[in-house]
């Protein structure tokens, strides 16, 4: 089956004021030095315009500035990324599943299942959990005894959520998730650790997306929060009793501890870390491979990137870091001793 | 089913002394700010007494120093995070699980699965293993041919544990824990990399909790070993041959390379990592994010941060990083001509 | 079963020069110090010579420059750890799997599984998928519509590959490797993220070993590809359209970043991680723990870690980086006063 599009069709759906030829038909998007004359490409920095002359397109997604600087033909938007995102979901719309379950597939008791959700081969669902209308459950799922997926969740195979955890509608997760382990809570006594029981829930929001092989502990006492829109790749380890707010994206391995809360709109870098118990401002951008180790108030940019370099030189700079406070009380020392030599000189 | 008990059969079972009216029933246990009158809490830091004021929580667990710092009904103990630990449990009992063998597990040729333990749906047993008394194995879990799990293990859906492995008593397992897998062992051999059969085991002690998604490789020639009581969070890795002390605990996201030795009682943050080959005594506090390059012989804390800071200050930091060592060598040379100049005033 | 070979047998099967009694039969492959009598063992390094004289073992593997430290019946190889791996390899060969289809595995409209394939328990292979000859699917792995599987795949249980991957033969995929989840692509659109469907694959070629719970991700629009010889240890994040080059070797939790270009022969450190759309050379090595920011032209060694040290020394390191910029321009200041006062002087 291939769909396809003349560009008129396109930009009724989606908005966006089309130049040229309107009536090309477009079957798939693709980059700028790949694409074939029945694909559209798109062009999302003025500075690539120089490849827009190579290029075998047959139509392009640009910006307003970029209007005229081809004569293919074009849909011109205000936010050609986020159209590209769109044309690329009308082009590519997901396989449809057959509704109903799979004879592999064991149901608990008291357990619902929407008529147009469809439950892969070797799936478990506990007693008494809900799975929401066109939801698709990919094979080997394991959804938890109480716990409530809204419709249209979309779980690849084997994703695992345990017990009473509450998830809106549109979730995706991908291979590997886990939903709603035992928070990390343990108590020293007399020289053993004693388990601190993790009776809280996961709670997840509308239109959250979440990569392979993430997780999502259950809080200790109260629950983990995760609001509507959050997207989170691969890898990533959200710690109990965390509270992500809404549109945060979060990129690939970051960990996040203990109740820190997220504001809205973050965006995390690759294999960042947050800390226990802080609090991070809406809007704030955290550079990959940074450790936030106290609270974040205001909105903005932030990092803390040891920067590399060939080995040998790393080597002295590391060397040399170990005795910074040394240096630092040198240079004191020495502002002082030239202070009173030019005392002396008057 | 709600569990509840008297406030003075809680002390009967795990001691401490009621101050106060010790027939109060309790049924859960929460925080201070959102405890109800049926409901249990605890101060555990002297610092937040001024919460007690305004808790609705029916009952409480305090310190000694804090024994008469409220008059609601109290039990007041010498470690009170560990007396919450251990009344959480009293109040959220593990739900019981039905011993016995769902039809759909595949079982294989001479394993030993006591009578008492539950093995759920679309389990696959290895040759030979041995499943201990009252443990429980989660949907869709592989149990490798040979491998030893002893009583009460609770392995939560979609754990994998290799064949050959030998597991002690109270295994906790969440979610996508692979116990077994090959270490990373490779030779390069005329521009190709040969594989190291991996032959050890992985041989884990008692009371030993491993979070979602935590790998632990078998050994290349000798085995892995977790000595009892050790705790581990999710997203850890650890490579062949480590071998990790008992009571140790290890937080998310923390890799440790092949045949790293730790002692016993240590704390690892999380997204610490450990070269291979280390030896880290007793009692080591390692922070997160730090990566642990030589052998720490002396119990202690330790950490490798580069602290975080706005971008704009954390590009100037950066930058005169790399000129450190140059900046060291033009402040020896500074200190010799102050002294140069200082021998000339005299 | 136990396989063992006369010294002379395994020269003959792994080339190799023999010293002393060649007809010294050999069981197994064992460290210096824990090898018995009817074992090999080996010294890579001739600074453990010393542990030579106190080794039971039955023969050794040695390199030429160490031929003669011992009197021990002993094989010469110009590369004794390679060496060490084929006798491994020799002595540990893998259990033979039974070809055929488990009745639970749930096989898809149209899929070729090759008739010396192994398909175990509750696998699930889509529909038009192809397993090679002598493959081997672990339990409960799932295998998406249209991928192909070359032969002697060995899939370990709960792996899942996604829909229309190309993967070579030799493939060894550990338990929880996802390959072939989306990418990580979102557009930002009036407040809320759009999704960016991910139509590319993941081509893998052939001898790639992938280390448990490793995800790689398919291409946005074009593929990621991860070319022959690749070995990836665990829990690493490949992230959409990354092009690994052949035989490079990537340690534990490492992160590679979106369109990433690794060369051929590198080799990546353990949490090392790498930027998206980058660049990185062939022979280029990385140290564990090292954030790469930049493209990498030259072949070379390079390193970015933050040195640790006891708590309190951190403490002041990081108080004193943070004004490391101020630092620096006192040490310019102080230079121009003296170069004043050294004026005066003259």
């Amino acid at each position: 089956m291939t769909v396809s599009y003349r560009l008129s069709e396109i930009a009724e759906k989606l908005g966006g004021r089309v130049l040229g030829d309107a009536e090309v038909r477009i079957t798939q998007i693709a980059t700028l030095d790949s694409a074939q004359p029945d694909q559209i490409s798109f062009l999302t920095n003025s500075k690539y315009r120089g490849q827009l002359a190579e290029t075998r397109a047959g139509a392009l997604i640009l910006a307003e500035s970029d209007a005229d600087v081809t004569i293919l033909p074009r849909i011109v938007s205000n936010n050609p990324y986020a159209y590209f995102a769109k044309v690329s979901a009308l082009l590519n719309p997901m396989p449809e599943n057959k509704p109903g379950v799979d004879p592999s597939a064991i149901i608990g008791a008291g357990a619902k299942i929407a008529p147009t959700a469809s439950i892969s081969g070797n799936v478990v669902i506990g007693e008494g959990a809900i799975v929401g209308e066109h939801a698709v459950i990919g094979a080997g799922c394991y959804v938890g005894a109480n716990t409530q997926l809204g419709s249209y969740a979309r779980l690849y195979p084997r994703v695992v959520i345990y017990h009473n955890c509450v998830i809106g509608n549109n979730l995706i997760a991908h291979s590997g998730v886990v939903i709603g382990a035992d928070g990390f809570g343990i108590a020293m006594d007399e020289g053993r650790w004693v388990k601190i029981p993790q009776i809280g829930r996961v709670i997840i929001g509308n239109d959250v997306e979440i990569g392979a092989n993430t997780t999502i502990d259950r809080g200790a006492l109260s629950d983990t929060v995760i609001e509507d829109g959050v997207k989170m790749d691969n890898q990533i380890q959200i710690a109990h009793n965390v509270h992500i707010g809404a549109h945060t994206a979060i990129a690939g391995c970051v960990g996040i501890a203990g109740s820190a809360t997220i504001g809205k709109y973050c965006r995390i870098g690759g294999s960042a870390g947050i800390l226990g118990h802080l609090q991070i401002a809406d809007h704030v951008e955290i550079a990959s491979f940074t450790l936030i180790g106290k609270s974040i108030r205001e909105a903005g940019s932030y990092a803390g990137i040891f920067p590399f370099s060939r080995n040998d030189e790393w080597r002295k700079t590391a060397a040399q870091l170990r005795h910074l406070d040394e240096l630092a009380h040198k240079v004191k020392s020495l502002q002082q001793e030239i202070k009173a030599l030019r005392r002396k000189e008057k």
